[in-house]
């Protein structure tokens, strides 16, 4: 057969989590905690099976977890989304960004991407015969010069895909980005995916700029957004897309048809456990102890630390080290000193390398600790 | 935005089963139980989510669990796959069948499909640019005429999708279908995508004929099968895709980007679950027991019974009792008597109404027995 993706190869995450499980290495590359999420959610899951919540939910989910979305929404960014029509469960964050793009995006549409981009939006352009418009940032801030942005903008520019708080780079969205996208897309037919799977994971006081909080923005925005990543259970695969009625009908066009539903007793656990805002308005703090801790560790290495106003993942610069590829730097790391990176290298197409190596701090203190005194040897 | 299936609507499941809903009519449209699945495999999720299997899964599925399904294949159909690169764990049926289009059909290439077909085939061609070529089969047997399946090949048939047993026909391949089958694709390159979800439920001493039976087909195929369905939990959405490496290297290409991984947890219950064979060569007894009384029951009606060699579906024709149109008449029965049903020509394209109804039997005695008084009203 021909290839449709003919230069895709397995995603890094796949690659370098099988590479720490084969070395026994500290895996600090694919982002997934590795602590328990909590009792009582598991018990919910339970429960909900327990009373026969086992058939298929709805085909835009389980209504009670949509309405408890739709209020955190409103409470959170002030978007009121009607749970009927502008909220639909997905199966992962993953599932949603596809799912978007297959909706809307034509044959030779223009997407505009920012490098370093998370790996599954360019292949999802690709398969719906789109063109992938990349912009790469530089960091250490990976700022977005808008006036470039601006160059790639012509009539054939379908969409913009966004993602703050930001995967690899932990940087986050400003409101002068804000203030310069919306000038930009004002007067024009430029929709947006806004990928916020980070959403409750920010640092330092600083704001999350959903799109949901800018009406002109939100009414042409897909928002992406998950619960494995707020309720350390990455492996439930249970996200959601929200949109305005207009893009979620086609959204749902294509939904119903790649998955039909979602897992009916998680998204019933979900919903009562969204009852308790506690569950994710914690989150900032308990990840920031783990950001400091692990930031605190890494000074005392020769790695030079990148900043991190959000998400869980912490980036290095070597170039102070070594002139190795990332890729080739990030294997070593993890077979000489055991412990597994993500090379950034990896969210670029071009092959582009700042020598930036990305770690998953959502760990245990001890798991950071030891991870630590492991780099310190390098 | 331009809609990319504009002719699509809403999928007729989600539309009768809210029908239904609203009516608080019995409802035996949808395909799925009305009893919970067993406490025994409930416990097993349970207890996987307890000892902390809530991480991303690996991207093709926990191993035990594809090696549970290599066992059953080989024991069952004697195809040996390499559950290392040739077995996919999905996010249910309906993903893998949209990942297997995805992707290998290319723009322009030609879907050869069988109406009255499933509903999600024909849209995930379509998304992808190719052409279905469907062939219109007629009750009550439903049969495939090869000779017509014949003329429908050119240069640009790329795929023909088979569903065994069928859905909504309850209608199963004979070993005659197999020989057209393999004369036709012989020295073509022709893929197959073959639905069989419901594999285990087979009725009357009659045999499955999966393409995991026959090398020259099996080494062409997309395999896709499911246990929402063998195990009463259809909420649960896990299923899986077989095929030869060659074809399973594109198809994880598009899943990782797509969906990545699937529930981890329930992953962990079904490897341990499929332990017991019983579990699942117990299934066409059971079902058989339900079909058999069920279809006692219908024949008190003014509704004549189509065959029914396997799934969990009954079709009745009402061609003497009105001239209404299949959709109406379903509407009209779950309004005035409290049954919901699914009028055929939903899985027709072009609007063919052969007045035919589909019932789900996957359902209580007294389900099915309560609906049975209702529907000898008519
Ligand atoms: C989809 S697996 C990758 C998980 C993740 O978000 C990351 O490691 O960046
Ligand atoms: C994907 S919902 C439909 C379930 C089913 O298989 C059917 O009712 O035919």
């Amino acid at each position: 057969v021909v290839s449709k993706l003919p230069q895709t190869g397995t995603t890094i995450f796949t690659v370098m989590s099988a590479l720490a499980n084969e070395l026994g290495a500290i895996n600090l590359s694919q982002g997934f905690p590795d602590y328990n999420c909590s009792p009582e959610l598991i018990e919910l899951v339970n429960k909900a099976m327990k009373e026969g919540h086992n058939q298929y939910a709805p085909m835009a989910g389980v209504m009670a977890l949509r309405e408890r979305i739709a209020e955190k929404t409103e409470k959170l960014y002030g978007a009121v989304y009607n749970p009927e029509t502008e909220i639909t469960i997905t199966a992962g964050g993953t599932q949603a960004i596809f799912t978007a793009i297959s909706a809307v995006i034509h044959p030779n549409d223009e997407v505009i991407i920012f490098e370093p981009a998370f790996d599954c939006y360019a292949p999802a352009i690709k398969l719906m015969g789109g063109v992938v418009k990349s912009l790469a940032l530089e960091p250490p801030n990976y700022r977005i010069a808008w006036d470039m942005v601006k160059r790639l903008i012509n009539q054939k520019t379908k969409m913009i895909i966004l993602n703050s708080p930001h995967n690899p780079t932990a940087t986050i969205l400003h409101k002068e980005d804000i203030d310069e996208l919306s000038a930009l897309v004002k007067n024009r037919d430029i929709l947006i995916l806004s990928d916020e799977v980070y959403e409750h994971l920010i640092y330092d006081g600083e704001t999350h700029h959903s799109m949901a909080r800018y009406p002109e923005l939100q009414q042409r925005s897909f928002i992406v957004a998950s619960f494995g990543k707020p309720f350390h259970a990455t492996g439930w695969k249970v996200g959601y897309c929200m949109a305005p009625a207009y893009l979620m009908n086609e959204f749902r066009k294509v939904h119903q048809f790649l998955v039909f539903a979602v897992n009916t007793p998680i998204q019933y656990a979900i919903a009562e456990h969204l009852k308790n805002e506690d569950t994710y308005l914690g989150l900032a703090e308990f990840f920031r102890e783990k950001r400091d801790q692990f930031r605190k560790g890494l000074e005392q290495t020769r790695f030079e630390l990148l900043p991190c106003s959000g998400s869980y993942f912490q980036s290095v610069s070597y170039l102070g080290i070594t002139d190795e590829k990332d890729a080739d730097f990030s294997i070593r790391i993890a077979k000489e000193f055991g412990v597994a990176s993500i090379p950034v290298s990896a969210f670029y197409s071009k092959g582009i390398d700042h020598h930036v190596l990305r770690f998953c701090f959502a760990k245990r203190q001890e798991t950071l600790d030891k991870a630590v005194d492991r780099l310190i040897r390098i």
